[in-house]
């Protein structure tokens, strides 16, 4: 039988295969001296060093940059991207979004962090207001895993607490996610569906709730297992070939023979 | 016990608390003398009417008319929409779109028809293009119940017929639905997911396939069962009251008493 | 515009064609006497008195009756069955575990309460262990709504209370429900998926996590809302006559007509 | 940029530690002359070989060996367990159903292939009756992909044919599946969800239509492709240790202090 440590080299070479760039407005972290100490490197640099030691090749790519960090080629090249954004949603360009958006459908995996759960993109996918219930008041959340079959489950223990966060909490606005893998317990009383899975198009979408900038939680092992398990998991599949561009496609000729019966109603269309 | 005329009674006067509003672009109908004569009071006209005899109170509202149809204040007056476009998608405005958006996530049901999958407010909830494949053969579509515990298949045979159809097929590009009704087989060799139930915020949205302009569909019985059906089941269930505007709530007060432990750094946020 | 009490009048009258059988093993209450001073008739009486209160027809039935008081002939009349049990889950017989499972394969509605989740119904049903943590410490619960276009949702607030309660902690070993309603927060600090949609065959289940038998918690008006709302959703749609016994159905003629060009496979299989 | 060939190379280097097993019922082929000249070492040796190819370790097990093939030695040693039966389902011994289904709760992988539908181990783990319609006439089948993000989706195009196929139609009598992959067209005029994940417990479960004896079904290559995707999929996530035996999990102490304020209730049950 294999040792563990094979698994984790077969493992480390998968991911040496997924391209990952990790997005972030970049905006507490050089306003707030606090928040700088928490992450110097910014939640982006974090959160790509955490994933560069599990093997995976990581950009990064920030609001100020030409094109907002995200042309047409930084995607192209992306296999799932990563969001961070909180205070600036309202900057970043609709054509920045539909390019995101695009790329979703087409293949790209997404992951949503946090306060992304108002970044227009998301909002895009969701189809909803994608809103909920907030507190600030540095309270206890413990994130319990409900669907331990899932892969973003994968290494983590029944559940796991950050000491202390931001409260997010239910009615969260969203579709019902096709599948849910935490739910988050707060310390002041709510719960909050943590860990959301969509497959959107040909793309798959993970939202995971937790990493305000005022805590160090992006340096938490349980949480950066939970985004290499996350990015694997929204790796794109290689399915069937992208179909759709603006519009739906005609296929004149049928599969099957088809018999000459019909009204010819639709030559009057 | 009690007789099936009596059910159909209670029935009716729970469909009598049911205010429809029925929306057409109604173009095809104006312009084409083929299609005018399948459709004579419009689309919308034949679809008011087969819920109408069903006890259902309904009313019309159409592209031309101000604020295309769909003001604020008709909306407030509407339980369930029922939406049918189809080449003038374009032309409705922004503002109508949001107002309708607002509405469903507040409550009120949604039954979107055929063509209307690439209509505004459609894409807009799912968050995907909508495309599909298609083409028009006049050939047979046979509509199979795959869900016989759902309201929506209620007084269905296990499948029923449409002897002519423009056919839709797959990949149709929506997400995963919450519950998947019907599924169609079509002559010329493809299938697809015809009865797709979402929830969105406080609302419900059903996609119902079939309906192409150029045929006879919305006289067919079976049909108008399932319109019926889709409008008791995406009713609006008075369930808690909608909480979000454009923002997301702060609320300050724990429901639990918290600890005076917290390393402040809220503050700093 | 209609009244509040119009509506109630026409929601009563839908109420009073749903037969409704509430069983309990009903042993607790009559071997306890804390617990009989709480259900004095029996906890499927308090059930049975809140359902009747808003126009029900309601019967109840326990293990302690004449095949364990779900007769073929109860269970032909039954819409649906609301079950609660605890300790005698191993005393229920297989033949009537048979009984039900079949009724609600050919649509009757099946709401199991709080231990019940344990029942060999709701496990034969599920396909999974069923099991969960526990824990009995008198701890505060607060039951949020995370979908609230659900009709089971219906008349609700945002969340409510059971001021004491047993514990009931994820996992919780169940199938992901096709519609999740409420989540619980528990003051000892677990989660759980406290109401679960399930569609089954013709029918539909709802599990509905409150309800342990040291609590006054039917008494609640808000649960008894649940109930009510439960008992409304899971009765039967009248969708597609129930097609299978025991067996597949061979269609052996096809629905188009097939060429006579197989390979004549089929006659030496 | 990696070529084909090296993510290729690193795919197979994940598939070598998946340790699979093919159970097959083993009778049709030693009875029918017809049938064995098709699979000439059994369904069994024909799938294993196809994933030999593709670099998995496979031993296979069939009904006429001790424990029936499969001893908790050979299944505590799987990963993921494809199974094929048709004529012999009630030969299965219960101790083997329960044996493979605890496994599957407690992570193993399941595939089930075609009339595998009415085994007794996929009866238990969907807690429905499984049935479906059928008819035996050579018929062509179209399998199109439905959720093209989905991993089982790899590498296939848009829809594949199967030549001659036995139907099988809607309704197919399982809960509705967490995510579904794949719909058959059929040409006699039927439907069918031809391939549906679940998960279960730990474990994860995919049906697939696909593999009448009588047709060479599994010498395809895009079939050959589903199965080695379907025990990708299937294979343990290594999420949370497996924490349920035949009884729930009584967690005395709270994960957070608890006020001593409850009425004592719990010490009277």
């Amino acid at each position: 039988m294999e040792s563990g440590s094979q698994r984790e080299g077969s493992q480390r070479e998968e991911q040496a295969r997924i391209r990952v760039t990790v997005w972030n407005e970049f905006l507490h972290e050089r306003e707030n001296e606090f928040i700088a100490g928490i992450y110097p490197e910014g939640i982006h640099g974090a959160i790509a060093q955490a994933l560069r030691e599990r093997g995976f090749p990581v950009r990064t790519a920030t609001l100020d940059q030409p094109e907002q960090g995200l042309s047409q080629a930084v995607l192209d090249e992306t296999d799932v991207l990563i969001w961070w954004g909180h205070k600036a949603h309202a900057q970043v360009q609709d054509a920045v979004v539909e390019r995101v958006h695009a790329r979703v459908l087409a293949g790209m995996g997404l992951v949503v962090l946090h306060s992304g759960h108002h970044s227009k993109i998301f909002r895009k996918l969701m189809g909803t207001s994608c809103s909920l219930r907030w507190r600030e008041a540095d309270e206890r959340e413990r994130i319990w895993v409900v669907d331990p079959a899932h892969p973003i489950a994968a290494g983590l223990g029944h559940y796991f607490e950050i000491p202390e966060a931001e409260m997010y909490g239910e009615f969260f606005d969203v579709p019902a996610p096709d599948a849910l893998v935490f739910i988050s317990w707060f310390q002041g009383g709510e719960v909050f569906r943590s860990g959301c899975c969509y497959h959107r198009g040909h793309g798959k979408v993970f939202y995971f709730r937790p990493g305000h900038e005022t805590y160090p939680i992006y340096h938490q092992p349980e949480v950066q297992q939970v985004l290499a398990n996350a990015v694997r998991w929204a790796a794109p599949s290689r399915g069937p070939s992208f179909l759709y561009g603006q519009a739906a496609v005609n296929v004149r000729e049928p599969l099957e023979p088809l018999p000459e019966r019909g009204s010819g109603r639709t030559r009057v269309g």
